[in-house]
């Protein structure tokens, strides 16, 4: 009898602990239905462990990524570094911009600008000086407008997503089109996912001996647009098998929640919806970052899971927990 | 007193439990030290679990290779199961030397050769289907002089090797020359190596929609050639972490083998030499096929562990087993 109580209790304590800063509603609840469905033994839509896989994209849907991602702030500082070297970017576009802080100049420079401003920060070094470049530069920048670090600005409810998945026997995987090593250098500690499942754009690595030591140089050319229709490339290149569960926020994820969503058996496709100016940013389908449009229609049409982050989510940055 | 005696029978059955396919020596010896040293908590070569990354090149480490890569016995039979849809192949090289069976005639073609016969056997089809011809050859195909199915040419001792490595916490990856694709087929069920543990030779793939069902085409673009300088690529690409020991047996394996020890702390490199022309096939220096030359003397340079095949194994093949 005591052991009754203390098993209803425990259970009940359990519930209440599960997604706590996730308002109830049909978000959370799909969530919650669909992780019972595939780890309860015996029921038709049970999914053996090692078969439980689940992947988030990151900007947008694991932390924020606005007025522009994250990334693209650390471009700008490494420049703005690395300018005493060059003297020649105070007149030379997209350098120019980049070190003025002016965005739209930077983006007239087209994607060959882009790709001129990231040859610059993210190759000619080896991923261990890269490493190093990202891990300083993210202990001490802060947002703009937040001012807060930017580890600070990922998203509690989906920290707790994460957890609560890998504590049911998922193996959780970052799918991004996002740079590949530059989450690396973090995303570990901050979301308790390994490198080896952190997916990301990437470029070419060369393996060079210096001083008969060996290292692997980045070089400037892309191996990976892990974005879009890249993102079903990845997984299969890097997982070899269909994810179950997959979590995105916009048009960038509408191929991964569709390849997710193809396989056999009990399926969980998700988005972000981006609503709420007053903690973070509202944007949908017109915002250059993070365009949420083609993805929402479908998710409309099949019933996906729709996250509303005004209704669903009690807290949206660890800072606001209560 | 009765628990100290079952404790003291359990560790002697478990001592002789471990890689009993192995003759007691320098090479079984030098792994089993390995271990412990790195498991021992308290040991200043204590590896936390998440960091005890072990890589293992398959050609000629975990299955043989002689004559010829087995991967191109796939390759010919392929050709052959099309060769009625290509009437042309009869009098067009490579073609005409693969169905013939004359593999110099394919070598005479070279570079481009190999690539066309790769082209036609690996590309053009989805991932599913060319999951499915690889499953179909493997379940029949034999090895032209042992006359077994291929998976059985797998090394006994190799497999108790990665059960216990796995058995201590360890990670067990495949980074080989080889498909990934191909490897992906067959090798979780041999090896109990998942497919997201197991990194090849990849081409390019192409997310598209068929009839409103998302597909990968596999197309005819080499992504990563995961040999010689490919493999630490292909190790930081997908693990994201050095390695702390690694198994190769030829060339191809020195950049994994050098990646692989210039870690901090213990790092353990093996090399299976092929000394057994009885049980399998003696070849190094000389061989088109696994050639040992360049490794296997920085092998006796820096003390690696070299495996003398004859000597240090009690059985080869998994049907040898006492």
């Amino acid at each position: 009898m005591l052991c009754c109580l203390l098993c209803w209790v425990n259970a009940s304590l359990a519930a209440q602990d599960v997604l706590p800063s996730w308002n109830d509603g049909a978000a959370r609840q799909h969530i919650v239905d669909f992780v019972k469905k595939v780890t309860t033994t015996g029921s038709s839509d049970f999914v053996p462990a090692e078969q439980r896989i689940a992947v988030f994209d990151n900007d947008g849907t694991l932390w924020a990524e606005q007025p522009i991602y994250f990334q693209f702030f650390f471009v700008i500082d490494q420049v703005k570094a690395q300018s005493p070297q060059h003297p020649e970017w105070k007149t030379t576009e997209p350098f120019k911009s980049a070190l003025a802080g002016d965005l739209k100049g930077v983006a007239a420079s087209g994607e060959k600008g882009i790709a001129q401003l990231m040859a610059a920060t993210h190759a000619g070094m080896t991923t261990e000086q890269f490493a190093r470049n990202v891990n300083a530069w993210m202990s001490t920048a802060r947002h703009p407008e937040t001012h807060r670090v930017f580890t600070e600005m990922v998203y509690q409810p989906m920290l707790e997503l994460v957890h609560y998945l890998r504590d049911n026997g998922f193996k959780t995987y970052i799918v991004s089109g996002g740079g590949q090593d530059f989450m690396r250098a973090w995303a570990t500690a901050v979301y308790g996912i390994p490198p080896e499942q952190i997916i990301g754009s990437q470029g070419e690595l060369k393996f060079e001996l210096r001083d008969g030591k060996p290292v692997l140089m980045k070089e400037a050319k892309v191996a990976l647009i892990d974005d879009g229709p890249g993102k079903p490339v990845g997984i299969e290149r890097f997982i070899g098998r269909k994810p179950i569960f997959a979590f995105g926020n916009s048009d960038g994820d509408q191929q991964m929640l569709e390849w997710t969503a193809s396989g056999d058996g009990a399926r969980f496709a998700g988005l972000v919806h981006h609503t709420d100016a007053a903690r973070e940013w509202a944007y949908d389908r017109q915002s250059p970052v993070g365009k949420l449009d083609k993805a929402l229609d479908e998710a409309t049409a099949k019933g996906w899971t729709v996250v509303d982050m005004q209704k669903d989510w009690k807290a949206v940055f660890p800072a606001e927990q209560k």
